[in-house]
């Protein structure tokens, strides 16, 4: 699974996962801060810019990638 | 876990998921194609219009669903 997705420690920070889509104008990073918050990159084109920051809790972060992962399910 | 995720069916498609973020200046929409793509929409202000748009496959999908809810391991 580990494949297509470079991890990188920030110490002091937590740890930034890079997540490679194949292509090179979709990149998606995850920063989980140690605190639990986690930070969303979204690189919908070839600039190293994000083209859109999302600011997540643990348990929004959770919700989005149950949805994902397709395992979410109504309450 | 259904709070904050609206469901909607989308006929021919797949099924749709709104998740609120609890701020009116940031969501997230993802879209499960039938067949397994996922879309993912990003807003990342108070317009109707997304801020970035990205298509994932299953796999890839399943890998950012992890990192988000701190599952992912490393190989």
């Amino acid at each position: 699974m580990g494949k297509g997705v470079h991890v990188q420690d920030l110490p002091g920070v937590g740890k930034r996962y890079d997540i490679d889509l194949g292509r090179p104008d979709q990149r998606i990073s995850v920063v989980l801060r140690s605190g639990g918050i986690r930070d969303l990159y979204v690189f919908a084109s070839a600039s190293a810019d994000p083209t859109a920051v999302i600011e997540l809790s643990e348990e929004q972060a959770r919700k989005v990638g149950a949805v994902l992962a397709a395992t979410f399910f109504e309450a």
